[in-house]
């Protein structure tokens, strides 16, 4: 079998990870192995790069460079918040084809699996022949068929130790403390806060997720039936919380809402829900109290020097997965990692259909959310093979 | 010469860091090796513990487990804000006299130290011999007469870490952001964000500590530069930026101010600032601008996994000190962290007097501030060896 002749091109979209780098490397050291590849090429902010061949030339980039931008947090090629139509899918196309590009690889979440998915199709369509992979990526841990995704791990990472030194300084100097944590649908990355308990009455006291309406009267009495027993409290809760309606929570804080090309409202790079829940539970339990709010923000996806090593080593594999798979033949899919053992902990690395992953959603499975207000211990066996070994921490 | 025979009580004041229970065990290591000390107390919550006799019995905890606490981000004790006035001293001064403790040792910053003078002052009054010493810990890193304050080391590099990370996300999605930093007087933290940059127009790009007053216009058309010429723009401000009367532009937004029993107007635990900051960018240069602003918060004190290891030797060292010079009969002062050597990175701990430290602020030396938006190249020298080395960044 004679492997497809052209050049190859990978991009990296939405928001940025700690791991995204080692997908593009895991990659870019497949693609290499394939003499019938000339060129490998990056898209400089994803799709729009492709279109306005703005490309960066990753054939001979060395392998010590290559390995220094995998450890560097942050998508190295620049992403884009772009949501091609299909003309713009159209457009791309005419690029691969006046480029000979011949494979396509995009990192990302489901709306990028879902860009995939329409220009693979769009391709198909005119006849010309394309080798188009998705490679999973997102913070969120919110892609169907997976049992976690690349960047995940480390955003989880960051999260529990962030919240084990929190909650340490919250028990130093007694209080009510907010934090919230990324999430517009998922609690996955929330429910990592979790991890940070290393004995009883640890913080964080209250877990909030998206999966679970939020209700006011119910959150003021959690925080006061803790407060009363432990004369501190530390929340950590999504910043895609929302009513009974689905209306989220922040989006009724926000004078002017700010929305993205997918009709996501702004939900990160603001205080204004930490702000709001601290300044509600001093109006409804007392204006005295010691009440503080931190909202995590962009650190939480791109801190430098807080990655997990297991993070990194599948994002890398998932990476080389999809460049082996279409170098292999396979015209099309995206890659699930599914845990095949949780101890010794290992995971396959699956082709799925791009319908199987694209624009769709996975939550928190309910199982793991204890009266709308924490995560139950067995999230414990579930996330810490992916985060990786936490620090030591120890109470008097 | 015979040491004072009696017992010793240490205490942790003031906003925990990352390593201040490294001073707590090198104390608790200097003064185990002396036969005259019978028991060893913790004060739990700092003086208020001392005044209830409300103490953690350390005398026969395992070297196992103190090391455990030593590197256990937060007080392992318990802090308190109290100020204590003279009343307070003197019955800090009775429990003393009470459980016969010849050695006061107080790890905290500025105002830590001055409870410690007065306490010290009182106890002398009295004719009550007292051994009392000051061990210093502030992030803030504002302590008179020290190169550089146990705690610093460690905040310095969550800022750095996080400000990389930061920076390239911004690269990677252009647009405006605005991160918070803590620092009330003194801009050092602030411009530890310095460190983050490892090649020309790197974020942070601009740079506003309290040591220069802020000035709206002037910092709109500070952004408007920047941004006009590389497409974005990350600034990376200190709390603590005041107009030119001196009033914190944070204390102008909130609606109800609120005070510490210092006097201290709460600047930390709300996004305000960074949300007005960003807002206000919107409106001045433009409504449709990506704008962001993420407010570090607790998280720069004491997130567990990123400890500067100086920054922990250092703050072992400082309290073995304070337990030494207190066993050899000197009766009061402070250790002052002293740079000897920065090729090879050498200090010394000095003893210094309480009064020199007490209740004083030193504010980052004007020599690095540049144009009143940015921090000088020469910073990286005095600042990096205290953060140790930082994660690799590569760039496309």
């Amino acid at each position: 079998m004679s492997t497809l002749k052209g050049n190859a091109v990978i991009g990296q979209s939405g928001g940025p990870t700690a791991v995204i780098n080692q997908s593009l490397v895991g990659c870019v050291e497949g693609l290499r192995t394939c003499d019938a590849i000339e060129k490998i090429y990056g898209a400089h902010h994803a799709v729009r790069g492709i279109v306005d061949g703005d490309l960066i030339d990753l054939t001979d980039v060395s392998a010590e460079r290559l390995e220094r931008i995998a450890q560097t947090p942050s998508s190295a090629l620049g992403s884009s918040r772009d949501k091609p139509d299909e003309e713009y899918c159209r457009n791309i196309c005419q690029s691969f084809e006046k480029l000979n590009i011949r494979y396509f690889f995009y990192i990302g979440g489901n709306d990028s699996s879902d860009t995939c998915r329409i220009v693979n199709e769009v391709a198909k369509s005119q006849g010309y022949e394309l080798r188009a992979y998705h490679i999973p990526k997102t913070i969120d841990n919110d892609l169907e068929e997976n049992d976690h995704t690349p960047g995940y791990g480390s955003a989880a990472r960051f999260v529990a130790c962030a919240l084990m030194g929190d909650a340490l300084d919250n028990k130093a100097l007694p209080g009510i403390k907010v934090d919230v944590i990324m999430g517009r649908h998922a609690g996955f990355l929330t429910a990592a806060s979790s991890l940070a308990r290393t004995s009883d009455d640890d913080g964080p006291h209250l877990i909030y997720v998206p999966e679970v309406a939020f209700d006011i009267d119910r959150f003021i009495a959690d925080v006061d039936r803790v407060f009363s027993r432990l004369g501190r409290c530390v929340i950590a809760t999504s910043e895609g919380i929302h009513d009974a309606d689905g209306t989220a929570i922040a989006a009724k804080l926000a004078a002017d809402v700010e929305k993205d090309a997918h009709g996501n409202v702004q939900l990160s790079g603001s205080g204004a829900l930490g702000d709001y829940l601290s300044q509600l539970i001093k109006d409804r339990l007392g204006k005295k109290l010691r009440v503080r709010a931190d909202t995590f923000g962009y650190l939480q996806r791109s801190f430098a020097g807080c990655v997990s090593e297991v993070d990194q080593r599948e994002a890398r594999a998932a990476g080389r997965r999809a460049a082996d798979l279409a170098i292999d033949g396979s015209d099309e899919g995206s890659i699930a990692i599914r845990r095949t053992s949780n101890d010794p902990y290992q995971v396959s690395y699956d082709r799925i259909e791009l319908s199987d992953v694209a624009a769709k959603t996975r939550t928190l499975p309910l199982e793991y959310i204890v009266d709308g207000c924490d995560i139950a211990p067995s999230f414990r066996e579930y996330a810490l093979p992916l985060v990786g070994p936490l620090p030591i921490i120890e109470h008097f």
